[in-house]
């Protein structure tokens, strides 16, 4: 089984990956409407006129402006189209029909491949929460009395989920009183652009099939309800963050904006990526525990400015995607097509694995790299995340990049 | 300018009210489409039909089943069909036009009025975060450093807002270790359906005009982008929260529902409700200034199983929504139509005016009214509203009521 597109054969875009995502193609301008693409070596297939010609039954979802309607479909659906898809462009004799409709990436524009319900984060990394801990209370016990319990999670704004490549304002807001602009007076909060603009390395879970209200989706169902992944970043605005978040958790801290990739895994690709939990002690209540393996070996890298400043491995992680969704849903929380939720910041045991700024300068007293603690105007951070492939290689899941903009 | 409407005149529901909600013919099944109607007197309007046979530039927007459409029109829009409604339904000559499109109260079906985009829930109630304050820090501060200099606020679920009517099953979930239920062992957490179920008496406000990414909204542009408002029960499972709420914030203790309206009431129906604010010490920060009269008197009542339990009144409110809008989006967070903000409970300085059963019984200490804490299964909540109308009397808000059914 040899995919016959040029150049995709072994490479991170193989038929062991296939993302999904939604394009137009550039020099159309607005005149097109956008459309299901499959990400094919530096290709992009445009499914629709394809599966119309083959009278595929679920044709209709592919000409679609978000990847919505097909994740809706659910999971049987997932699998055939995967398995045509596949068909496609392994067998010679297809080449005809499809190549017209492989187009180069360079000459496309990729648009949020999904529409967002709702979003919810979580504070799955035993390592993150530690440091975090021990940063902000370094005279407390750096865990909180609940973290072993459950994974620790909170809603943030889908509206403001953005598309890798989009700018990242840096946000204005308030911070403490004192100690956090030379401008604030005695007693009134600072005011005026964050001083401390973070990132966050996540990975994302995308929700395709719905659940009515009353209803709990228990660990073992987790592969009918998610449609597939993609990393996160959940920029941070930590002086915005630390003032407001007592007693309802962060807000306009992290509600400026979170990026997603422009592609989106399926969660078939990664079967391979597959590995046991670090280990779980205490053992969890009955509704969250899970099978092994209910990990994922994804290698996560953070670039800013070019340079690698560091690689979060996803095996490390504390919660599985399985306990995050049966938590989220054990009290009858309904799941709509398009809800997302993250694993929260990804961060292993060493120095260099950690996954956000904060952490990787210690709350801004240890500066790294080239003597960096927080984000500046005009840094570029790219997330990059590979996992193994069921062909023998590693699968590359859709980067994430954002600039920074000054304040407005 | 009197209404025609047989009842309609002077009552709660007079041409000075006007509220919007979605609705289709209860008796026609499956088979009809739902669409937008007004409220007026017992009748509801399906104004589609007179849209269109008036020609009016925008009666596509009244044969949609949300208001959505309706809402993203924006302000001048929104102000000529209330002015155009108010003709048609006070003018005799319109009589003949209009009536047969007068459908009674009890033979429609009304649905969630509205495609809920974010959900915001904010905690603006001086006596409520003091009353809270005191049940669960009794030996610290009442109020946490930050709530005076801003609208301290959180993002809820979306996807689980509900309308009117919609039963309310109990959650399901983890309570602290100890104490909470008799089953759990050392150590583990309690975990079962939550034996402190209750409700928060708020005021919802539905934005209507989006913003772009980046943009802010100043105080003095509230009314360009709130459409309405709703009553709104964020019910609450208490000892779920308790557990899981630091340090993110509330999760599962509020997403397992929370409930509005059937019917929206335009902000424009709220000009003879504005009041000033109660005072605000220290002077909030100047992109929280508002001109007064910024705050609104309206008089909301808590029936348990239809008798009055509670009179909270709004006109006590500390933080202005105008202020709300402008704190939720001063970093730069967009608005969507359809996003939805809520005030946080309403609660007043006497203890017949608090909204929440966690007030009213003091944590559960001081048993009120037959000798209730807590919510019981077969319960009905319901949240009442009326503030003074434009004609002189008072108008109503659409009620919000909710029975609670036993965890699955």
């Amino acid at each position: 089984m040899r995919c016959w597109v040029e150049g995709a054969a072994g490479s991170a875009y193989d038929v062991d990956n296939l993302p999904y995502g939604v394009f137009t193609v550039t020099s159309s301008g607005d005149d097109e409407r956008p459309r299901v693409g499959v990400r094919i070596g530096d290709r992009v297939l445009d499914v629709a006129p394809v599966a119309a010609a083959e009278m595929l039954d679920v044709h209709d979802v592919f000409a679609r402006d978000s990847l919505n309607p097909l994740m809706a479909e659910g999971p049987a659906t997932w699998a055939s189209v995967r398995t045509w898809l596949t068909g496609l462009l392994t067998d010679e004799h297809e080449r005809d029909l499809v190549e017209p409709h492989l187009l180069p990436l360079d000459e496309v524009t990729l648009r949020l491949p999904f529409e967002v319900a709702d979003y919810v984060d979580f504070y799955c990394s035993l390592q993150h929460a530690t440091n975090v801990g021990r940063i902000f209370r370094p005279d407390g016990e750096a865990l909180l009395p609940n973290w072993r319990h459950l994974p620790v999670g909170y809603h943030g704004r889908a509206g403001t989920v953005v598309v890798s490549g989009t700018p990242i304002r840096r946000p204005t807001g308030q911070g403490r009183p004192s100690g956090v602009s030379a401008g604030s007076t005695s007693g009134r909060p600072a005011f005026g652009p964050s001083r401390r603009l973070d990132i966050e390395a996540e990975l994302g879970f995308v929700v395709g099939t719905p659940t009515a209200l009353g209803e709990s989706v228990p660990t073992g169902a987790f592969a009918d309800h998610v449609f597939g992944v993609t990393p996160l970043n959940d920029w941070s605005a930590r002086d915005i963050q630390a003032w407001e978040y007592v007693p309802l958790g962060p807000f306009l801290g992290k509600s400026f904006a979170t990026s997603v990739s422009a592609w989106v895994t399926p969660l078939a690709a990664l079967e391979a990526a597959r590995v046991p939990l670090p280990g779980q002690d205490p053992e969890p209540l009955d509704y969250l525990r899970v099978d092994e393996p209910a990990g994922y070996d994804i290698a996560f890298e953070v670039l800013l400015n070019g340079e690698v400043v560091s690689r979060p491995p996803y095996a490390a992680m504390y919660w599985s995607p399985a306990q995050m969704l049966a938590h989220m849903t054990v009290n009858g929380a309904s799941l709509r097509t398009g809800d997302l939720f993250a694993s929260g910041t990804v961060s292993g045991d060493e120095r260099e694995q950690r996954g956000s700024f904060l952490e990787l300068s210690w709350g801004g007293t240890e500066p790294f790299g080239d003597g960096r603690t927080f984000l500046e105007d005009g840094d570029e951070v790219t997330l990059r995340a590979t996992a193994p492939g069921a062909l023998g290689g590693r699968l590359a899941l859709g980067e994430v990049t954002g600039r920074v903009e000054p304040a407005g």
